[in-house]
């Protein structure tokens, strides 16, 4: 039987027969949490009667979302977790030590090609870049889980996405999917997976790849793999904190759909409100006045995200009508930007530079929008209220098409700036 | 008649009969609202039917509370802060580019010596170290002083306060403002001026003095003013945004009361729970655990105590078990710090640092404690639940001694540490 790389990682880890549509158990490799689905996971885990996780080393706890705590009821999340955290001696990373859970995973080396990674938040799909099948998932199911080490998975057919040609400055890793999102919609992988290949992938860097799994999940996607190549194998090996085993699709294998994208044919991409699949040029916005750029999250967050931004900010200034908040996603990012000048850049063009968080992804907290309000964000979804008021309204764009639009004042094209 | 610096001020801004306990009016150098206080202020405004604010270049609005917004509710606050601004063309600081008001103000030199300052914020006391009458009000008072340039004072009595001796790298302001609140109480000056100098004063730079000003009103001060002296001068006339007339005490006038504090013997204090004068040496809290370390706010976020905190974490981790928050006040702080490698230091201890903004301070955001949970903050009030759960405990310290809290996780004596 000819295997797709999602099949084939799901039968590596599975006694059971795997087939597409099967429900299989499998073993799972690592099992985390933040400080939001920690706490139902923890009561969940009792009401199982199981008291501890099935393997500290491969279950953690990661406050990012609502941390440093915004609130009171923030805080109770944040200290609950860490409470379990420090009784089952199992992986924590307090604030100013850690980051946001997909972006630091993988930069520690817990998320590896060939792995089943289990993360309770849908963009555990991000760690599909080291060539993993990585999914989200429920805190109860995830609880489930840490007690045993095993969860159920349905083997998901799979949408191959070839990126052919090479990226440049101008395309990123976030042009790349959102020009998935187009071609597929938001419905077009529903509990598919999608697995990324292509001769584009040479030029494609880590960093770019993370952006590109993180949102498979916009897709409806299970999981989003990379197909391992020398990048993702070097980057792994580099970062490993265990031994793992790389895993391929079998040549011939068979896929619910193929979509090849020519990376070299795209423009600057930007999704409008209120969906992530309703993705245009970013020419074709006109004067498109903002009041606030947020460069960050998981989606791109990382040290290219913030190279790009900072090439274009560097001796610039944000427009004084916008506010633009800069959030490198991990301490790994942040103190490779103090070093390289970065933040010193941002806080110089009058950004405002805040310790690794989701903020305002989700409408957290760190830059909430009000009526009315329009953001170019780097983030991942652009739904109503994302961001704040259910009046204000998200833009999806790469770093470098944000940072452009933060000195413009509006949505901006970084292809034309730089022509 | 002979006169205190607060009726001395007073007097120079006013045609009624000076005196203690008389209601004068008098005109107004400068007037501000934060993000929290602007909004009834401009409401006031309408209300009053009054359209513009008597000089676009003496009245400001500083977003700096709940600034990057926390919430829709403070997003919908800061707007309608910025769209004043914008309307009235009066001076405004977006986010990213300005900072805490107490801070950034004198820094940009808007407050200076012999000024009336009124501020919608009970900090704005702060001003005083530059030897101004600064005093807090309501919102609708300021937007009193905003629409005529005026408003009414009553004439404080006057407590004059002389540090005696020299400070030394243990001794800061902090500990000096803390040493004053033990000896007159919080109710020790309500509805005074608190009148600082002495030959100490000698040794104390500016932010040094802010720190004290700062906490004049924790002890019900009206204002706390230190007497101008080179120092004053010369950072007043290397930031001045407009002239400016140092007013100086008649010699012989009399005082409500008169303190000395002899510097010298000072150890280093910390405010215990619940009141600011509940205030000990900090070697008397024996091993206190504690959860988390604010350093920041407008009482203790200034360029020296950044440096403070930075001698101490430098080359050493945060405790594991606390969270360490570090938030210069203002852009200037912050970009210096960035120069000097203090943020790298701060990271690399693993402290949290963000952008400038009130936060934690006052239970706003960027680190609110959970029940149970205790903090060492170099800020200025520990209320029940100033920082959030009203079980929660806050410890009001030195950023020298805040920092070696951090690192030891308790509450730790710098004198003794560095012995």
């Amino acid at each position: 039987m000819k295997r797709t790389l999602a099949s084939q990682i799901i039968a590596s880890h599975s006694t059971d027969p795997v087939k597409e549509g099967a429900i299989c158990r499998v073993s799972v490799d690592f099992a985390f949490v933040n400080d939001i689905t920690a706490p139902p996971a923890i009561d969940a885990m009792a009401a199982m009667g199981r008291s501890r996780v099935f393997d500290r080393k491969r279950c953690a706890i990661i406050p990012d979302h609502f941390t440093p705590n915004k609130d009171i009821a923030s805080a109770e999340q944040a200290k609950k977790s860490r409470i379990f955290a420090s009784e089952q001696k199992m992986l924590y990373w307090e604030v100013g030590r850690a980051g946001i859970e997909h972006a630091m995973l993988p930069e520690k080396g817990y998320i590896l090609p060939g792995d089943i990674v289990l993360g309770a938040d849908s963009h555990t799909c991000t760690g599909g870049a080291m060539g993993a099948f990585s999914t989200g998932m429920g805190s109860t199911d995830l609880a489930g889980a840490w007690a045993t080490g095993e969860t159920w998975l349905m083997v998901p057919p799979t949408v191959r996405i070839d990126f052919r040609g090479s990226i440049s400055r101008h395309i990123t890793g976030k042009d790349l999917i959102l020009a998935v999102l187009r071609e597929i919609s938001v419905q077009g992988a529903r509990y598919m997976a999608l697995e990324f290949g292509g001769d584009a992938l040479a030029s494609m860097s880590m960093d770019h790849r993370f952006t590109v799994a993180n949102m498979a999940v916009e897709a409806g996607g299970k999981a989003g793999l990379f197909v391992p190549d020398e990048t993702t194998l070097a980057y792994a090996e580099a970062r490993a904190s265990r031994p793992f085993t790389a895993r391929y699709p079998d040549e011939g294998c068979e896929y619910a759909k193929r979509v090849e994208i020519d990376v070299e044919k795209l423009t600057p991409l930007v999704a409008a409100p209120h969906s992530p699949d309703n993705v245009r040029p970013a020419s074709t916005f006109g004067d498109t006045e903002i009041q606030q750029v947020f460069i960050g999250s998981c989606t791109n967050g990382r040290l290219e995200d913030m190279a790009a931004a900072a090439s274009v900010l560097e001796g610039k200034k944000v427009h004084p009508s916008v506010r633009c908040i800069v959030i490198p996603a991990s301490y790994e990012v942040y103190n490779a930007c103090l070093e390289k000048g970065y933040i010193r850049t941002f806080t110089e063009a009058g950004a405002a530079v805040c310790t690794p968080t989701c903020g305002p992804c989700l409408g957290g907290h760190m830059g909430i929008l009000a009526e009315g309000e329009r953001c170019v964000s780097t983030s991942n979804r652009n739904f109503v209220g994302r961001m704040g008021h259910p009046k204000s309204e998200v833009y999806l764009a790469s770093p470098v098409t944000a940072a452009w639009s933060a000195v413009k004042g509006h949505i901006a094209d970084p292809a034309q700036e730089e022509a």
